[in-house]
C-alpha cells in the first residue's frame, strides 16, 4: 500500500526524496538504453506475419489484371472489399493508398489547402484556418496541422471523446474552424473510445463552415486487447444528419502486418472519393498492387484479420498488463499520478501532478529511458498543465519494459516530491 | 518506293483515297482491339523480374535495421548507394521514395506551391507562376503543372533538347518563370538526347527567379536500345555555374523491374534534400523498405542493372524496329510524315501534315486501335499544328503491333489525302 504524498510533512518528504534519489542513482549506474517513445510494434509482432516474405507472392488480381504493371489507381477490388468487410464501409467509397495512412492524411490536408473541396475556397487562400485538436492526442496529427500553418485549438478529452459542448460551440459561429482530428477507437494516447453520442454529435453538429471535415483516423480500429469494442458508424451518422461529405476515414494494415510495408486506405462519400481520385490521378499512376495482393494472400479476409489481431493482442496484453501492474504497485494511492486502463490501442497515458511531466521525462532520459517528449500530446507541444506523458509499451521486450517502468515510476515520484518541497 | 503525295493530281488523290478507304474498311471489319496509347511495358518485360516474387525476400538491411518496421525516411543506405552508382550521384544527396517518381514530382511541385523553397515566397502566394514545357513532351508533366494552376509556356524541341535560345530569353527577365520540365535522355515522346551544351546552358543560364527549378525527370536514364548514351552531369554543371540548388533529379526502377512496384528517388543539393526531408518527415514515417530490399536482392548492383537493361532492350528492340520498318515502308518518301529513330526510351513520335494528327488518331480509334490522344504531347493538350502523334510500341505483342502499325499508316495517309483534297 502506497502512502498519499499530499499527507506527508516536509521532513517526511525529505526522507522519501533521499530514498528515491538513491534508487534513481542505482538505475543511472546501470547505463540503460531503453525506449518507450514511439508506438512501434516489437519484433515478435512482426514475426507473426513473416510468411508474407517467405512464400511466393501472387501477380494477378482476381479479375486477371496484372498487378506488376501500372494502373488501378483506386486499388484492387479485393483490397477495397477487404477493407469494407473489416470496417463496415461500402467498398465503392474506399480508395487504397500506399504504405502510409499518415501520407493519405497529409495529402488530404494539402489538397484542402491548395484546391479546397466541393467548390469551397482553397484553405490556403483564406486569411485564417483553424482546426480542433482533441488533446491529449497524436503528435503527428498536430505536426501535419502546424506544417500547413493551420491554427490549432485544443479541445479537452473526456471519457467519451472530445468535449462535445466545447466542439459544438466552436464550430457553430466561426467558419474558419475547418475540421477536427479524431482517433475514435482507443485514442492516442489515452485509449478513449468515442461514445455513440459523441459520434452522433460530431456527425450532426451545425458547422459554420460548409467544408468542415472530420479527419477520422481509425488507426486502432481492430486493435482490441480484450473484447471487441464497437464504434458507431460515422458515415451512417453523417448521412443521416444530412452531412454526407463531412468525414474522411483513414485506416491501414501497418499495425496489423508490417508497420513499414502495410496497405493504407481513405474512405469518404462518393463525391469526396471522386474529388480525391481526380487529384490522385495527376499525382500517381497507382499504388503498389503487388503489396495489396501480398497482404491479402496473408490476411485472406475479415476472419483472417480477426485471427491475426488475436495473435497481436496475445503479444501485447502482457506488456500493457505489466505497465498497469507496475503503475498500480508504485503509484496507486500516492496522489501523484492518474491513468486510464485502455482496452486496446497502443498507449497508456499518465497524468502527473501539474508541472511534473517535463521533469519526469527528463529524469528518465538521463537514466537511459527515452519516453515520448512531454508536451508532445498537445498542439504546439505545449501541455498547458505540463502533466501528460505517453507510455508506449509495445516495442521493448517484457524484461526491458519492467526495468523501464520501474525507473519511470521512480522518476514520477522524484519529480513530484521535488515539486511538493519547492 | 512510295510516291510523293504532294505531286499527285486531284484525280490521282481521289484514286488513292478510294484505295485507302477500302483498306481501312477491311481493318474495320476485323473488330480490332489494340492499344498503343501508354508507355506500359509488355508482359514479357515483367516476366524477367519474376524471381522477385518467387523467392523469399529479406527483412534486414545491411546495417541490421529491421525493414519490416517504421523508419529510415531517407531510404536504406544500400538503396541510395545503388541509385548513386547507377546515375553517378552522391548517395548523400538521394532520397528514396515509394513506387512512383511521378508522385515525387507532384509532391515537389506541391511543396513549392505551399511552402516555397530556400526562403523564397511560396508559389501559391504569387500572382502568376509560369513553367517552361518543352514540347512535344510528357502529358503527365503537363497535367501536374496544370493541376497547380501554373501557366505553361511551350518551348519547341530541337535535335539537342529544348530550344535554348528561347529558354534563356524567357527566364532572363521574367521572375514568374519558375522552372522547366526536362526528360533529358530519350525524351518523351521523340527520344531526343540533350546535348552537353544544352545541359550546360540549362545549368548556367541567368534566371530572374532565384527559385528557378529544373525538374530533371531522367525516366529513361538507363533505357538504351543500342549503345550506352551518356548524359552530361546536371549537378556538376549546376554547381560549377554557381546554381547548386537548381536541379531536382527524378528516377525510378518502374521500367527496370515492375512498373507498379518499383522504387523511386529524388536527388538534389544538400540544402534541397534537407528541405525535402523536413517536409517529408511530417508526411510519412517512411517508404516501403522491404520493397527496396526486394528490388536490390534482384538487381544487386550497377552491373546487375546493366544486365537487366540488356534483357529489356532485347525485348524492346524488335518492337521499335518493327514500328520504324513499317513507317519506312508505308510512309517514307510520301511527304506525309516525319519521325525520328530513337536509340532508347519508350516512344516513337511522328509528325503528320499540319492539321492531320487528330483525324489520324480518330480514324485509328474507330478501327479499334487506341493511340495516345493527339495533342497530349503539348501543354493544355493543344498541339498548335495538330501534327504530333506518340506511338507507344512496348505493350502490344509483336504480331498485334504489326497489325496496329499497318492500320495506323493507312490512317495517316487517309487523313492526309482527305486534307490534301479539301
Amino acid at each position: 500500500m502506497n502512502c498519499d504524498f499530499s499527507k506527508l510533512s516536509q521532513s517526511e518528504l525529505a526522507g522519501v526524496r533521499r530514498e528515491l534519489e538513491d534508487r534513481y542513482a542505482e538505475f543511472q549506474a546501470r547505463n540503460l538504453k531503453l525506449n518507450m517513445a514511439r508506438g512501434k510494434p516489437g519484433a515478435e509482432q512482426l514475426d507473426i506475419s513473416d510468411s508474407i516474405l517467405e512464400s511466393a507472392n501472387p501477380k494477378f488480381a482476381a479479375d486477371g489484371s496484372d498487378c506488376r504493371n501500372y494502373g488501378v489507381l483506386e486499388g484492387l477490388p479485393e483490397m477495397r472489399k477487404f477493407f469494407g468487410d473489416v470496417l463496415g464501409i461500402d467498398p465503392a467509397n474506399i480508395i487504397v493508398g500506399g504504405n502510409s495512412s499518415l501520407n493519405l492524411m497529409y495529402d488530404a490536408m494539402a489538397r484542402l489547402m491548395l484546391f479546397g473541396t466541393q467548390g469551397n475556397t482553397p484553405w490556403s487562400r483564406l486569411p485564417k484556418v483553424k482546426f480542433l485538436c482533441p488533446a491529449p492526442g497524436y503528435d503527428r496529427h498536430f505536426a501535419v496541422t502546424e506544417e500547413f500553418g493551420i491554427e490549432m485549438i485544443t479541445v479537452p478529452m473526456t471519457e467519451d471523446g472530445p468535449d462535445m459542448d466545447m466542439v459544438e460551440a466552436l464550430v457553430k459561429e466561426d467558419d474558419s474552424v475547418k475540421g477536427i482530428w479524431c482517433v475514435p477507437l482507443y485514442s492516442n494516447p489515452e485509449g478513449v473510445v468515442y461514445s455513440d453520442e459523441t459520434v452522433t454529435r460530431l456527425a450532426s453538429m451545425k458547422c459554420a463552415a460548409a467544408d468542415f471535415r472530420i479527419f477520422w483516423d481509425n488507426a486502432y480500429g481492430v486493435h482490441h486487447l480484450y473484447e471487441v469494442v464497437e464504434l458507431k458508424d460515422i458515415f451512417a451518422a453523417c448521412a443521416e444528419a444530412g452531412n454526407p461529405d463531412r468525414a474522411l476515414y483513414f485506416f491501414s494494415t501497418s499495425k496489423i502486418t508490417y508497420p513499414g510495408a502495410g496497405v493504407s486506405m481513405v474512405a469518404s462519400s462518393a463525391a469526396n472519393c471522386a474529388e480525391i481520385l481526380k487529384h490522385m490521378t495527376i499525382q500517381t499512376i497507382g499504388h503498389d498492387k503487388l503489396n495489396q495482393l501480398r497482404t491479402l494472400q496473408f490476411l485472406k479476409d475479415a476472419d483472417g484479420l480477426r485471427a491475426q489481431m488475436e495473435k497481436q493482442a496475445s503479444l501485447l496484453r502482457p506488456k500493457f498488463e505489466l505497465v498497469l501492474e507496475i503503475l498500480e504497485r508504485e503509484l496507486a494511492g500516492t496522489g501523484l499520478a492518474q491513468w486510464k486502463k485502455p482496452r486496446g490501442g497502443y498507449f497508456v497515458a499518465l497524468d502527473t501532478l501539474d508541472g511534473c511531466a517535463k521533469e519526469t521525462v527528463r529524469l528518465a532520459k538521463e537514466a537511459g529511458v527515452v519516453m515520448t517528449g512531454a508536451g508532445a500530446t498537445f498542439p504546439y507541444k505545449k501541455d498547458p498543465r505540463d502533466r501528460n506523458i505517453r507510455i508506449a509499451p509495445t516495442f521493448p521486450p517484457l524484461s526491458e519494459l519492467a526495468v523501464a517502468m520501474e525507473l519511470f515510476c521512480i522518476c514520477v515520484k522524484l519529480a513530484s516530491v521535488r515539486k511538493l518541497m519547492a
